[in-house]
């Protein structure tokens, strides 16, 4: 078996940090055991391209007792966990092609190390190693799946043009992806990010939350469950009237601008805080993004305006504006629950990483069946996924009799 | 001008019903005032039936005012008031064939009136007009609304049965329409009915949600709002998890059961609660439903194993048990926001008329584009009812820059 | 046994008013089972004035029980149920001189007849009776008890001055009454009250809370609860504070009254809402109280000005104002919660009575122990309502072991 | 002016360090400007025990600058910060005696180095310089004050006992000052610490708080707010029976232990979390602790029957139990906010420290009047404090008018 990693000899402390996120991942656990023992996917090729974490490796663990040959690589050179990369090589076989800090010629040498493996299925996290394939060349692949929004929106604008070469499942748009994701995971790991990042009081302030998506959603939740006084800027009427049924103001961000303490961004979009809109802030105010990008807030601009500019704590730079304020960036306007707190946790992945492992299983079954485009993973996958989380809590939820999935039809096709 | 009602003499009450049903109705209030600009329905013959309220008042009045020729029946014999019918004929010359306690044949010669009108567009609300006109035979008719759910799943069987005569918009599936009704009207509605018909104190008491959909998540958040313990029950596993995330104990209804001070449905499914359900409850438990029908509680069960009833207070049941226990059963199993207490307050009826009244004008517009199938309510539509709503509240939301605009495009697309 | 009311054949049907009562207030039923059992007060001789409800009739009927003779009066004219009285003569024998609709002539007689019977303990609902006993001359009675605040400010400047004869128990004081009372109790039943009056949607609605005690915090979480963005107004900075840190917006009056839809006074000062303030407000503003008097809002000076006013709903009276606005005035000012719903739950009485129950039978027992003051509940009893009201909702709390009691000591005491 | 500090080099590293503190306390900001220019305490010679933090550190300037002579020591030798001592000698002429890693001999010859300048004025953390004063005899001392709870307990058995010499104001007693500290500073950064020592996600978790005191209110509304399902164990049943009308599950620690996921203590108790209680706990189970000491959760005991144990990551400690499951305990049961977070943002220290400083000024203008007891700070104090709050984040509460100010004197004397 082939691998390229830091060092074989940190695979025990790996392997220690493999059992504790299996601790928090039950639900992943649990496919585990069933597939240990149906080994479905015996001697399938599997290439993935993902962070190469320790939730990660319960992955690749699950996959490899389930009879796959996996190789791996990073999907970003600075995530990688050089124990865990060597737990999977020493005790599951696993051929990782990954350290931390890599430079950029290593990390695409190791996506080719990968794809020399001919695999017959690719998992990607960003859709680097789908376009990889289709520039190189496609032979054996008969499916992918991806994580994330930003690949899934590269492989649709693949489709429409026609040259996407074979199916992909978007595990991004599985219900139990979404939800825990982002209205969960980064709704509580954002807040988290900023307490880290400044240590304020929430009590009281006035935190504005711009975008009301599904992050937005959570974030304001959060924030008004610690005590903030929340307000929400939208630029869609129909989440701006959801978000004022909720209780929250809605203003546009020009108001809000002048009163509110934290600012927080989750639009996807652009310039949502532009160099305007923080001239006008108040003495004091903190700025922070948990959107996708560092574009939210204009960093850029901020700097240009900036008479100067110091670290204060991690994480928090005081700038001084041009009329004397100071403002305070966290995280270089990067996301937050990610640069100053540490992202998801393994619960959220869990749910993620169920979603993965199934939707590999099913593109192997149905690969007969599936053409070369974007699906959606199927509800029931979905639907097992949540039902495994909840039974992994010790959740027992209705089951609906005879008589009442009858009746459900009947009303569903009309009577 | 033909029509038929109680008394036109009660006119003038029915003026300031109307008066005081418009302060509430700030959006379709907006609208009127563009359509009696604009006159858009300039001649156009309609026939609806609908709900004679005050509220159905306003937005006849309001069709009136863009031009239409109106010819009005009842949807249901029991809820006409008879002073809005008066006021609509005598102050707007609409042709309303409506008063309260019609008998069946009245209820069916009175829809009769309408078509003899040879409407073009045809508003309903249940779908018997609908299926009426045909069986009858559609002469003049362009197109039609519906405004309810189980009038839009019988529609949708119609246009799969391939017998739809004319395209149908589903009012129903608007976004302000169906978040207004459910979350946060029968959410609120529910609990108000609960409250007249018992006067219980809800802090402290366990409260059992049965059904976890838009209704259910409305009226358990006003619970917990209220101090109660909500449990929540739910079939779907997607559902049941989204409530387990958002702080609830979930389970299944054999434990909940034994638990529950008051129990509340909300499953739009049959026999949610069973006689053997009822048999594990407390003494003094109380049972309310805000589904769909008053099938949801097994009352007809209940009553055969009841040893005995009584009335104790209005819409409140005392029904002992074989056990000896006793159980209080809330307007009949009846819809209890509707019997107990006023049912939607007519903010909420703002939206969905707001809806009504600019798919009416759509319909016009567009008829020649559209083809015998059930349509959603356009978003520009539902977009518009839902600005109109915030400016009304004097709530400002935030406008994308160009610069936005053209970023959110090409993140779409792919970039 | 004397007696005067309305009409003894009510009494089966007050027998059911008394059982539905009993079965929502399991504390007083639990206390009425050990008293019975005991019969502490055998023989002792009580004078109550009370509103004669059902929920007095299960505080009378458990002193009965517990061996008291007892003579019943209305502390208020209206609020006397016949058929509870009827029962109380018939099956309880409880000398009661009350029916609905006395004149005040009738109301005092009925307190003189009270008085002649030579009872030891009093019982009062105001400090009227206390008042009236002080004036006319004490003979037998060892001690008293008092329901409300107005009472005890009444008894206490009596112990200032000096004039007070005989020990009072101000059972308003107890936890278990005013934190039941106020901040559940009213908490609720405001908000019942309004919505009863004006069947309008609270989500979205800017809710302004006047005055943040007990009271004001009970309707200002339950408004959060159901959606409405709520704003206090508190002269107290502390209160203030503590508004602001639970994330509500705080301000002043001048500027809540420009921006609130609803308005409900809960400070117990005058004038709160001034008609400079309603002349402030936005057109469709509503006025309700939930505090003591009808002086929060100032009604009459709201009168002076008005230019028109009628009845729109029971209990909502439109007022048109010089600049051309209508403000809606609930109830007239009067308390919301009682004149427009129904008043505390039976089980907020519960509370209250049973701690009436347990400090009667404290002031026969402890007779020789105190002096002419007004005391608080003594905490063993408040604990004890506590326990009992915990343990008839099935809760089971906590208890310390012998080391933690004598650890709490010794950390009480200083190490 | 004599010290004994780190090193004077630090001080324009601590210069920028109580600049950044003074952004985030604008109340004492506002009583230092008010001190500067009337300089009450012109003179007066104060010895302060405190942790040498930023917060601490603008209290000490505040005082300088009010014209009083200080000396610094550390309340605990591991809590100082170098930069700020250095900063407080360098440009505040503060005589600081005090380094981070004093050794015990070097902390009490700190002690006396302060005490040999003299002080009028005793500012202590803890209670040991009250002591320590008293054992070695009182010359100069008019009077001191104390910031905790475990100081005032300590000093109100000296005052019992009749061996208190001075007065002492117990700044802990203040409204601002305990609502601030618990239930909001300890409240946030209780979880702050959980989140930071585990990572875990709160929503859907049984979180299970023992003690529902302030610290465990406000530990219980915030996981509430993150979704967390929050069951409340507590023995005294007023708290128990106001936690299950708030909405929480309320139950005993033997039933919480079977259930919980996550567990926090704050009941200034012993062994509430007793090792007969970790075994009933699930696989899995996180213990932490927020109440004063490392013995709320028998951490000796545990530590007895741990078959093994290993530090999973930092203050994350994972304990085999002898039944094989494994439970997690955080920062070895001590104050998990403090351990594993930062302790109190700034804003919390700002209103402690403002009632310290008003304290200070209250002490010397009134040493005629006070005799050698424990007094709570005034109530004048106590509101001023709120009221620059207030102020401070630009809110405007009410003002009584005259006519309000007189009514609220009527009603409170009796009419």
């Amino acid at each position: 078996m082939n691998y390229k990693i830091r060092d074989i000899s940190f695979a025990e402390q790996g392997r220690s940090q493999l059992e504790w996120a299996e601790k928090h991942m039950p639900a992943l656990l649990s496919i585990q055991k069933d597939l240990e023992r149906e080994k479905p996917l015996k001697g399938v090729k599997i290439a993935a391209v993902l962070h190469v974490t320790k939730e990660t490796g319960v992955l690749m663990k699950t996959l490899r007792l389930a009879g796959a040959e996996i190789a791996l690589a990073a999907s970003n050179p600075l995530s990688t966990q050089d124990d865990v990369a060597a737990a999977l090589v020493k005790f599951h076989d696993v051929s990782v092609f990954a350290w931390k800090g890599e430079n950029e010629k290593e990390y695409y040498s190791n996506i080719e190390a990968l794809l020399d493996t001919n695999p017959e299925i690719v998992m990607d996290d960003g859709g680097d190693l789908h376009a990889y394939i289709h520039e190189r060349g496609i032979s054996n692949v008969i499916g992918g799946t991806e994580e994330t929004t930003t690949g899934v929106v590269r492989l649709k604008a693949m489709e429409e043009q026609g040259i996407l070469k074979y199916p992909v499942i978007a595990v991004n748009n599985a219900f139990t992806k979404y939800l825990f994701d982002n209205r969960y995971g980064t709704g509580q790991s954002a807040i988290d990010g900023i307490l880290r990042a400044t240590n304020i009081l929430i009590a009281g302030k006035v935190c504005v939350v711009v975008g009301y998506g599904w992050v937005g959603r959570g974030i304001a939740s959060r924030l008004r469950g610690l005590g903030g006084r929340v307000i929400v800027v939208e630029a869609n009427p129909l989440r701006a009237l959801e978000a004022l049924m909720e209780g929250f103001v809605v203003t546009n961000m020009k108001e809000a601008s002048k009163i509110g303490d934290i600012f927080v961004t989750a639009t996807g979009n652009i310039r949502v805080i532009s160099t305007e809109h923080i001239m006008n802030m108040k003495d004091g105010a903190i700025l922070s993004n948990a959107g996708h990008f560092n574009v939210e807030i204009d960093v850029e601009g901020l700097r240009k305006i900036a008479k100067s500019s110091r670290i204060i704590r991690p994480f928090t730079e005081e700038i001084t504006l041009p009329n004397g304020n100071k403002v305070y960036l966290l995280a270089d306007g990067r996301l937050v629950n990610l640069a100053a707190g540490e992202g998801h946790p393994s619960e959220v992945m869990d749910l993620s990483f169920s979603n993965q492992a199934l939707s590999v299983v099913y593109l192997h079954k149905s690969k007969s069946k599936l053409s070369p485009k974007v699906y959606d993973v199927p509800s029931e996958i979905d639907e097992r996924v949540a039902r495994l989380k909840l039974s992994s809590m010790g959740i027992e939820i209705e089951q609906l009799t005879e008589e009442q999935i009858e009746y459900s039809k009947q009303w569903k096709y009309g009577t």
